[in-house]
Parts: structure tokens; C-alpha cells; sequence
């Protein structure tokens, strides 16, 4: 049987770290589906009170940003992206309606001013909630990734 | 001032959709600090009323595993790593005591069994609740990554 560690679930309430400043305004406005390119500039403007946790961040080029989909209702265990005709599993895809409503964007650091991280290849909305920063320290080689339906749906777009 | 959307935050409540199949039953054994490698073969285990959610997931190399540090206490803005001998920004480290204790692991999918997902590059403890999965879609090359304090421990650390 599956079991967690002990018999009641330590589980946590989600809290903003910050928000984001973003250029996009409504859902419609992020460049979505095959191809979509990710290189607007937005500013990851951090609460006082967890400015500490900056310290020393200005040496990464690239970082994990965690953000919820704050936007988003419910969850969707199948459903059709915009990049396919054809429906797959939420965590096949990054679709906003899943059963916890965490997202995740790597984003380049441009520079840092306080508590203000600038950054480039925000896809979120203006005024989402930060939930996490993580420093982005490996990469898989790109000739080892391979992408699946994802793929798939690019090569017949393109054929 | 930093506002949310709108003048409440929804925020959420995490919850499990599966678990850990790790051969880490305690947090000493899982490797840690400078050239930690991360080879273990492990399992994620999700619940049925997850499963349909993984549809179309086998095409996927790699997958990005959201979980929670279930057994960490609090958080610390401020700390220093087991790579380092320095203190750093909790943002600009993986340290588990995070004020949101979201952790991310990249695993490589060996295969799909049902509602078991059979992984390799596990480094959380055994039942270790899952939050979320991603499928991998890109990388970032690694000539362009710059990696802070971190290379320059691992350059002391060689020197």
C-alpha cells in the first residue's frame, strides 16, 4: 500500500515569496504552442522579508523560478495543449490545471538591485505569486533529451 | 507596494499525488556536497486516481520531479551548504529549509509500469510525497550556464 512517511501527511500551505513584474496582462498575451519563444524581460521583485535569501544569487546565470498558476481552476488529468491536436496526461504537459498548481520557468538573471531580480524569459502573468528560486546548476545535453508527443506534434507541423 | 491579484491571494494546499520508491531511508545516505552523483534507480509510485494523468509520458527522457521536503523543519534564509564553507542566500542554494519546501529533481524515465514510474537520478528519501511531474523540454547548453559560489568552491576545492 502507499503510504507516506508516518501516518498523517505533513503537507504545506503554499506562501508568496514575491511577485512577479511581467508585461503580460491576460493569459491570451503569452506566446504559447510549437515554437513559442520565451524572451520578454520581467523583474522578480522579492518580499523584504526574504531578501536575505538572495545573498550570493548574482553568480548564476540561469534560474529554476517556481510560481503558481494562481490563475488556474482545478485540474485536468487529460487534456489537449495548443501545441497538439491530441490529448495527453497533465504531467505530460505543462498545462496550468494540475492537482497541485505549481509552474516552473528558467529564466536568465540579467541583474540583481536589492530585492529586485531582472530577468530574462518571463512567460508568467503580471502579479503572480513566487514560490520558490532555485539556482539552475546542470543541464542534460540536448542530444540525450528526448521529447515525445511533443516532438511528435512539431514533426508533423512542420512535414 | 507588491500586491498579489487582486486584494486576497489564493494560495493553495499541497497534496500528494504519489510517492517515493527511494533506497534513502535516512538523510546521511543520500549523497551530498561537490560531485555528488545522483545514479540511483528508483520508483515513483502515483496514486490510481493519478494515473490517467501520466498518459503519453513514456516518450519523455526526463522527466522534472517536484516534491516536498516532508521532513525538513522551518526555514533559513541564510545558510551554508554541505559544498561550501560559506554561507548563502536559501534562493541561491538547494538547502530544504525553504520557506516554501518545494524540491525539484531531474530523473532520466526508464520505463512505465501502470501507475509506476521506474526512474534513475533519484536523491529523495524512501515515501517521500511527489507533487508534481514535468516532462523535460528543453536545456539550457551548458557553456552558457554560469554556476556562482558553487564553481568557486568546487575551484578551491580542486586547487
Amino acid at each position: 500500500m502507499l503510504t507516506g512517511n508516518g501516518d498523517t501527511l505533513k503537507m504545506f500551505t503554499s506562501r508568496a515569496i514575491g511577485f512577479v513584474s511581467s508585461p503580460y496582462k491576460d493569459t491570451g498575451e503569452v506566446p504559447k504552442g510549437l515554437g513559442a519563444q520565451h524572451q520578454a524581460d520581467g523583474v522578480l521583485k522579492i518580499l523584504p522579508e526574504f531578501e536575505l535569501g538572495l545573498t550570493n544569487i548574482e553568480g548564476f546565470s540561469h534560474l529554476i523560478v517556481l510560481w503558481e498558476f494562481d490563475r488556474a481552476q482545478g485540474f485536468e488529468l487529460l487534456g489537449t495543449p495548443p501545441s497538439d491536436n491530441r490529448a495527453h496526461g497533465v504531467f505530460a504537459t505543462r498545462s496550468p490545471r494540475r492537482p497541485n498548481p505549481i509552474a516552473l520557468t528558467i529564466v536568465e538573471l540579467l541583474r540583481r538591485e536589492g530585492s529586485e531580480l531582472h530577468v530574462r524569459g518571463v512567460d508568467m502573468l503580471d502579479r503572480t505569486p513566487i514560490l520558490d528560486i532555485k539556482p539552475l546548476l546542470s543541464s542534460i545535453p540536448v542530444e540525450r533529451l528526448r521529447r515525445g508527443w511533443l516532438a511528435e506534434a512539431e514533426a508533423r507541423g512542420s512535414g
